[in-house]
């Protein structure tokens, strides 16, 4: 009953298998090998666009990197107060971006309203060398809480940026999972919708190592080469990311592992919400599930094994959660991966609904 | 008869294997998991002593984080002035410190020799805000160029630094081979002769993406672990770089392997050294040959299947190389891996030799 | 009746009389001359404590060096939202320290409660590489509103950093106009109340260009001056810097200068106070003056030569405010100088009051 | 007999009065002024151009604004082993790039070569992710030797900057001293021979602090607006500086102020020339003398009065300056300024030459 985070997930036997099957013989390092140029190409397919794929270590590195690609002097860029960039990336953002800025707005459900942007964006549109200038917006899909932006919201989104000159980024490091909850493409989801930039994890959702920033803009890609190898993540071995990737979209293995765990978040989320022991934060779209229930409840279910979080209020949050929480409540998180099975679920829920 | 570069090896099948092993199941993330923690134990082992091990996702990163936990506002370090630091790095060094220099020293061999190193230090000794000032020395072991320094040199080189307040870092991107050559322990190697960090590749010899900051200094290790974040540079499923050092150090593997491609290179270098139609620039002491020969040879080579790269002189290089080279030929380099074999040495200097 | 900036008043007579006096004959450069050390020990003399004294050429660069003196990977400073540091600086906070963070909290009337800078900082408190860590916190004395500190509420500000391990930095753009205002000596407004670094700002009150930052900690000292000559910020010919000081600070200029201007904006709100126009928006403490009127009235005033600006509602502030301010009216800033007049006040409020 | 710096000559009275004169009253803060903007006509009247005009507090900081203008991910800049820029700020451009890398070359007279530029410039072209790319090339003109390139040099080097898409710099802090003794208009010694930014010094030629980074490309302009604040260099009373460079351009005394401590310089080298105790090291064409002479001559010399530095050798120095420096003698430093008399230069070569 481990829920405590999909990092904690292992590999995907098929992500192993090619590993495996890639290590023997040579092939040209940094990039040059016929794996990484067939999973370039793999990309494109899935984005239907001609796209460029920066392999990087880690989705932090991925961000920081999109966002060092709009970077200038007083850069500022938007994110969502509780967006991973802004909490748990230690600085990197702005150390990638030479000292540019993260400026924190409020949203509900993990999300930037559209309304918001477009406040902010305007707010400090007009440039001067005091305030300093937009340079980006940064959203995540799915976001931190679970929750999805629709394609409509991300187009509309991306309009504000553009009338303003700066580009959208999505950080996707549950990316599959928000493909895989709605019933759009990866290009609409996208592009198509005016994102600019793209961090794709493939980590959290079955691979060990495999996350790629992926830039729509040809005019961007030389320069973004330039400062993924500044940045020391430029691997020598690169086929080896390009190997887990081939498995990974091979019969759309990514899609199947990211329906299996947003399935078993449903199925957890059910659980909570027919239970008089807990309450649902949100409604969960993704494999997350957030839910709100006593520490005695949460003991007892640590007790028989579960592994979880207990989470902090999220800054952005309604009254509702808030009171809920106040009551000797509690705020707990529940991520579901690749590897989480019915029978846990079953089981956890059973531990929790037990007099 | 791949000789292109150690990085265009595959991944050893104990190193596959173990990452499959390790796959299934949950684990800590970000450093957190049984297996980090007994890959780290394993390394205070290996360096008889206990040391910080910081995984990072290649030797750039390793070098950039080692220095910046010495920069310091005008810092200066010193290197070679044909380290991969300087010549292959795209300034990683300089965009971590937030803006230290690296000042270039020739030296023969791809080795500052001590007194270089004693003129220059003094030279820059003398602290004031217009220089700037000493802030640490990078060598490599091996070099760039397949030699090797002594254990008595590098105490000589850690003397200096120390004299200065400086420490030394090591990068061992070819550390194994290193080890395997000399006949001398790691810790011997490095911090019982003063080195103060070591760049501890694994990729080049069999892993596919194995690299770490090896720290002496307990003081310094909790600035690091901030660093690496900034960086990007801490991976979430960080057990998989542990996985692959795990089976790396079982049975000392690492040893075998650097000692398979230290002898196919010793092999390799007999066969120049006998042929008439070759002249050996350096003698190696690790896994890299540098050869000089006439295009027409290396064409033929090539014609033949083998893969190898025409290489520039070392900015640092003696007079009789620049002869030999100046007179119609060209300088290559070889490197053998792990899995070079001796049928493809033969096959190679029997071409060489043929009429 | 120019009320738009003390940045618009010139320099003061006796100022530039004394770059006028220094001018000729030679002197040591870089701030070796016998004018700078004189400087100096009258700085420790007004701060009846040691201190170290490095002339800048803004106030910015004074802020930044201050806050780059306590850098650390992942760090974050805690400023106030409306603080100069984060509204007109251009990111030079962030980019002086290579990318650390500016946390920015709510407050009343400019200034950082006790409550808020506690809670925040137990927040940000527990290090761990992802969040990142507390580096220091920065107010403004006299705020960015007009209004003071008191002494208790400093010296429960920095008790609060210190718990922490951090230090205490005070944007003294206008600290002259503070000392004046209040009954307390620099002494006891800085250090002996906890705070450890002051931007030291001349240029608003009078000199041309003389700012410095003043460091209460000697360690610290050595490394601001790299970082002082890094930013480009050592004056070659820096004794005309310490000229304007030297008169600065002979026979008390200083303080006559800014109780001058204090009286100006105590004249000028008992004006709008008592004008049925026009409402304070805060009690000044020192030289600005914010007011709200109608658009109609400010235009009047301008039309008959007035000079002030409109004023965006300060990102904290209070609901009578906004309540004012949403009613067809707007706020005014009007900043007082040492060359303000008694007439000019007068001649602006009977402008106001007459219907 | 002050012939340390020119830094250590005060400032010319028609300076001090300009600053005086504007004083009083009220003027736009960062730059509004019409002061600032009458100067900032003179700047394009005197170059023939429209240009940009970036004031700031130091050389340091024009030449770092510079390099920034054209910092990129992996950069490289050119400059002379002993130039300014990488001898004497501290690591300024590379802090204020981001990280990006000066390279030094070596060259006679404190000049690079065509010759040497074109190699290096051929040498780095080929533009790749490991070894980084061209972004600047710096020169400075007079040079750290007192020489001069000729316009011819200029153009050369120029040309084989354009070529490499890359801009070129001159350092100008001795600028006015490379005017007054060539025979060229300022227009014809910059941007019409190519140059694209030119450090613009004042202060070593009679003013206190007047630094200008000029800009001949108008797409540049606006992001070193953003740079320049970002670095905290944007003086609030800006007007100050355009008060002296007011009073500098007034009938040519900036010209007028050259071409004294220019005819100084010439009448120290004819005096060392003309004497039997010292060795002319350059053929000055500013206001720098360099001379070989024996430690014994540098004490009497000091102890009647005089006051310069010993040199250490030229990183770029021929064999004769190095086998006349061996020989127990030691090369100093002489800089002549507005302030220097004849009587003084007649003093010195007298008790030079006093048996």
């Amino acid at each position: 009953m481990y829920f405590a985070s999909d990092n904690a997930a292992g590999a995907h036997q098929k992500i192993s298998d090619s590993l495996l099957k890639h290590s023997s013989g040579f092939a040209g390092s940094y990039g040059a090998s016929d794996l990484d140029k067939k999973v370039e190409a793999k990309f494109s397919e899935i984005f239907e666009t001609d796209v460029h794929v920066f392999f990087v270590s880690t989705g932090t590195a991925a961000n920081a990197l999109a966002l060092s690609a709009s970077a200038k002097a007083g850069g500022i860029a938007i994110c969502h107060e509780d967006a991973h960039v802004i909490e748990d990336e230690c600085g990197a953002p702005e150390f990638f971006t030479g000292g540019c800025r993260l400026t924190p707005v409020a949203g509900d459900g993990g999300k930037i309203s559209i309304n918001t942007l477009s406040t902010i964006m305007s707010d400090l549109a007009p440039e001067n060398v005091h305030h300093g200038r937009l340079m980006a917006t940064t959203i995540t899909q799915a976001t931190e809480l679970g929750t999805l932006y629709t394609v409509d919201e991300i187009s509309a989104l991306a309009d504000i940026c553009h009338q303003h000159n700066v580009p959208l980024h999505m950080d996707g490091a549950r990316f599959a999972n928000a493909i895989a909850f709605s019933n759009v493409t990866p290009a609409q989801m996208t592009w198509r919708s005016g994102v600019d930039y793209v961090s794709f994890g493939g980590t959290k959702n079955g691979c060990w190592c495999a996350e790629a920033l992926i830039c729509f803009d040809k005019e961007k890609a030389q320069e973004i080469s330039y400062m993924r190898k500044r940045a020391g993540q430029l691997f020598s071995k690169s086929r080896f990311v390009a190997a887990q990737f081939d498995a990974y979209f091979e019969d759309d293995l990514w899609l199947d592992l990211a329906t299996h765990s947003n399935l078993m978040a449903q199925k957890l989320s059910n659980g909570f919400e027919n239970s008089s022991f807990a309450d649902l934060a949100y409604v969960p779209q993704s494999n997350e599930v957030f839910v709100v229930m006593s520490p005695a409840k949460a003991l007892k279910l640590r007790e028989n094994g579960a592994v979880f979080y207990e989470w902090p209020l999220p800054r952005s949050h309604s009254s509702e959660l808030s009171t809920l929480v106040s009551s000797g409540k509690q705020l707990y998180r529940f991520v579901t991966s690749f590897q989480t099975t019915p029978e846990d679920i079953n089981k956890l829920i059973n531990i929790l609904n037990a007099d």
